[in-house]
């Protein structure tokens, strides 16, 4: 079983920060944020644009060099809805520390974002949705088969150049679908294939102070269900400690009286 | 799902001021630290007066009334490998609020404490031993098969009656083990089956800093693979935290912004 893979979540227009310095194109907060990921032990960083449709094209082609000279060629995640954004950025990508991944396909109007992937030989994200979050697991699975099917029709190999996403959903509203969410992770577990999801989509709404115990008590029911992967803040200590003792008690990382200090 | 059942460990012959409180039959440290357990949320009190082979039954039968009349009768676990003090604790015990639960039998020379437990229609651990600790789910699965027949011979009834105990083992030494021991929680869930363990045993032997996470952590995974109790301190807020968190997610308490308070 391979390390379990934290994407750093916080370069994301969403951000009032963050959406002024892609306004401007001033790369020097954007790097700040990524190493202080990178330094937190992100594995790779997520760069979100927001749907950019209007400048997309040139804010990869700007970002992307520009961030991996500053951070020794991170390995990078492309955000967006704007196809013609994401394959701008892979022309650009390198891949020395690690693929790219295309974030992300999904079962609808989105599927041929696979088709780009296969094209630059990278990895993507396949969210199991099509309109909408999947209602349950039949609905997810009727998801998973449609970007498995069509991942291995462009060439790709399902079970390493997809990371399936199924969908964390929020727990105030519908606290009811959070098993089945984990039952999923099994499935996927059980077919050999990779997962990711923005974890901490589930604790939204809740109060500050409670929001980090249920990201951590989730992520860690997560990753004995299956889950190899996760869109996160790295910079959330609590969050990491709980991946490292993880990995400890699923005996993926040898155990060492300092393995939270490594 | 019922509701996860929290077996407060801290009245233990192990604790100096306990010994010492149990030899000199001075109930006051150990009522003190009863209540404080159930103000912390133990729905169980563990009374673990060690081997006592000389002064046990005397013991059950001073303790018991006494701890109690102090608690409004508070539910016990009466822990000794002293058969005869387990049954002059159950003379005495008053069930109002909850059946004793006697622990515990095992596969091997304690395997008459089933006996006890149907004599007296109280609940029994069964632990998955025999002589020694499992060495892997073969050795738990065959244990499991002696205590369930044999709890079916006496009149129980083992979804009931008997909460089987899979064993912890020391993740400092036994690292390869511990999702063996979740997988086995996962097959007891499966069966319809109750479990409880001595979570902490995991972490003996880490350091003071490492062990409420990988408690907590271990929680978490156990709780989501079918765990249904613990024996544990309920003063560790973490730990309590994240059961609730647990039952919150796995949808067995309704949410509210405040259920950490509850």
């Amino acid at each position: 079983m391979s390390k379990f893979v934290v994407i750093g979540e916080r370069i994301h227009v969403i951000s009032p920060e963050i959406k002024e310095a892609l306004a401007s194109r001033n790369s020097a907060p954007i790097i700040a944020r990524a190493k202080a990921q990178l330094d937190a032990g992100a594995d790779y960083i997520d760069v979100n644009i927001g749907p950019a449709e209007r400048d997309g094209v040139e804010i990869m082609k700007w970002l992307v060099p520009e961030l991996q000279a500053a951070t020794d060629n991170a390995p990078l995640v492309l955000d967006t809805v704007n196809q013609d954004a994401i394959r701008a950025g892979l022309e650009l990508y390198n891949p020395e520390r690690g693929r790219a991944i295309v974030n992300s396909a999904d079962a609808g109007d989105r599927l041929g974002n696979l088709d780009l992937a296969a094209e630059f030989g990278c990895i993507c994200i396949g969210l199991l949705m099509k309109k909408g979050v999947p209602r349950d697991n039949d609905e997810r699975n009727e998801y998973l088969q449609t970007i498995l099917e069509h991942s291995m029709e462009v060439g790709m190999d399902p079970s390493e150049d997809v990371w399936f996403d199924p969908l964390t959903l929020v727990i105030k509203g519908m606290q009811e679908k959070q098993e089945e969410f984990l039952d999923f992770l099994r499935i996927l577990k059980e077919m050999g294939l990779k997962s990711t999801c923005g974890l901490s989509n589930a604790s939204n709404g809740m109060p500050k102070h409670v929001r980090p115990i249920v990201d951590s008590v989730l992520c860690a029911m997560s990753i004995e269900s299956g889950l190899t992967s996760a869109i996160m803040n790295p910079t959330d200590k609590a969050l990491m400690d709980t991946i490292k003792t993880s990995e400890i008690i699923l005996n993926r990382t040898l155990y060492a009286d300092s393995y939270l200090d490594i």
